[in-house]
């Protein structure tokens, strides 16, 4: 067991309450030793941090789908790393984890935490690290589970999704050209169209930085839109709601050109559609899906196996740049899953 | 069979597609004799029509889930009429009929539109003209699919139903408490709200003129809200969205805050709360449930027949007052299922 007394862990936490975009002020950056793990518990050394959009819902008061950050808690996030010191039995030194490691060098975890599961061991035969924070992790069965149990895409169907350059977006698309579907994804500029198309495979991709949308949806989904698996919300939520055929899903999975608003959220205008349409707009939280993440993991697993799956993700190093790298999601400047590299493997 | 020959058949036409709330200017008066029934055809003499949110939309260009009324045209109404000539073995003379009238005197149908069901025998054992237009005609079944088939309410939910003195509405609130589940409306006015708790014996009522609906949900529905039937739109369904339990449904019946409408309309700022509850916004057509109404109006003749339903109508007399009357609706002038008089039975 390594010595870990003299060990510093960096930790950056939630200073204040951000207004709008947030700033470098609105975090505090702490260091204090790294303690050795408490009785059945084991201390993890960070690798691999996952930024996501739904961060910035964090940051913010008030009753949601998780508790807030508290004010000078160390900042949340799910992560990859490996155990360094274990008094437990279920994982040994040297074991790579997945779990909320929040912003920091070391996590510890201790017996109880341990026994609810908030811990998984990850087998890098299955998958990079970065690919187990991307399809195999939390953006990967976000994708999975809204588009298959929320959207249920039948073959021939036109599925189109946003940010489809993200995380959740290369997820989404990929899945429903699987499943038969016609793909066609939204993204901001001609490297991530181009990217999404040839790379990815989807049928077409509309630049939303290009013209507008609704233009796009009209060339690219000819026979309307089945199913729409929404990132973005705001202007393009109701380009899409003016193209959906009867019955249509969209799934509500987010909202980032909102999440940093200081006005009120823009509502979909077009939202009558859904009566016209006799269609449904619908809500995800992948974490009511935790039982069934082994089976969809298994089967996106083979799909990156035999190729019909791939993933991209957009990695920085230095866990100081934790606040300027975050901003990267808002300012749509990620391609593929944006990944915060604090150690080496 | 009476001479129709002499007889003159006052219609009312969509002179010009309104901007904002409709005026007289909007509609032009026309007199024409009335023709004999065509070869297997029928005749009727219209006695009430029904006025309904809906038509507002019918009034405007554009796609929606039917066509627009066109200009010129006998603007679009249901009704209910009784046959005074025929040439036709479906119906004969005296018959009470229920289908599309229009906003005229007289209608007529040919063999074709009888045979493709357009009109519909009534049985005044059953169920009163004015009520044949209201808990037994298309509000009632707007409610009765809208809750039960996209709401599915299970007992002790709370159902909440915006615009609930209104046809759908009465309906609605009535339904949700034989179904077992708390009922909740939102209504203008204390006459309309206790009439919706005393007479239909809903839980509660909320009048929105009175004070912030968003605080009248807290006091009415303690357990939250599992579902909320809206009629009406804007501000108070984005009240209602943030009193939402996991896994609400929302049935988009209508918005008849916004149909007058010459700016934008007013999505729902508070959408994202459908993503945090993991709840869904849906919309229903009456007409898509056409082949069950029959098994939906015996059971809603059943209930008004032991008194757990009761139906309130607001019948104004006069074809000429249409352009006026019809704008008692938007003006929540309306208490009960608004009807207009056309002709004595």
């Amino acid at each position: 067991m390594t010595s870990l007394a003299s060990t510093t862990n960096h930790q950056i936490r939630l200073a204040r309450r951000p207004v709008g975009v947030p700033v470098r002020a609105d975090w505090s950056f702490t260091a204090e030793p790294v303690a050795p793990p408490e009785r059945g518990g084991v201390v993890v050394k960070t690798l691999l941090l996952s930024l996501d959009p739904a961060m910035r819902g964090w940051m913010n008061e008030g009753k949601s789908y998780i508790a807030p950050v508290a004010i000078d808690e160390v900042m949340r996030a799910g992560g990859i790393g490996v155990v360094v010191a274990s008094e437990s039995a279920k994982f040994a030194i040297g074991d790579h984890v997945s779990g909320a490691l929040g912003v920091q060098e070391y996590a510890s975890f201790g017996e109880r935490q341990l026994g609810r599961g908030e811990l998984v061991g990850i087998d890098l035969r299955v998958g990079s690290p970065t690919q187990w924070l991307n399809v195999l992790g939390m953006p990967g069965m976000t994708g999975y589970f809204g588009l298959m149990d929320v959207g249920q895409p039948k073959p021939g169907e036109t599925v189109v999704v946003s940010g489809a350059a993200g995380a959740v977006g290369q997820t989404v698309g990929q899945l429903a050209r699987i499943k038969g579907c016609r793909a066609v994804g939204i993204a901001g500029g001609p490297a991530k169209c181009e990217w999404v198309v040839k790379e990815l495979g989807f049928d077409a991709c509309i630049d939303y930085k290009a013209g507008p949308v609704k233009d796009g949806l009209k060339a690219h989904c000819p026979k309307g839109v089945d199913i729409y698996f929404d990132n973005v919300g705001g202007e393009i939520l109701d380009a899409v709601l003016t193209r959906l055929n009867r019955h249509a899903r969209i799934i509500i999975c987010g909202a980032i050109s909102q999440y940093n608003n200081t006005e009120p959220v823009r509502g979909p205008a077009n939202y009558l559609s859904l009566l016209v349409n006799r269609a449904r707009m619908e809500g995800i939280v992948v974490f009511d899906y935790a039982e069934r993440f082994p089976q969809a993991i298994a089967e996106m697993a083979a799909y990156l196996k035999d190729g019909r799956m791939k993933s991209r993700e957009d990695v920085v190093a230095g866990i100081d740049t934790f606040p300027e790298t975050l901003l990267k999601l808002f300012r749509g400047e990620n391609f593929g899953k944006l990944v915060l590299q604090v150690a080496q493997a």
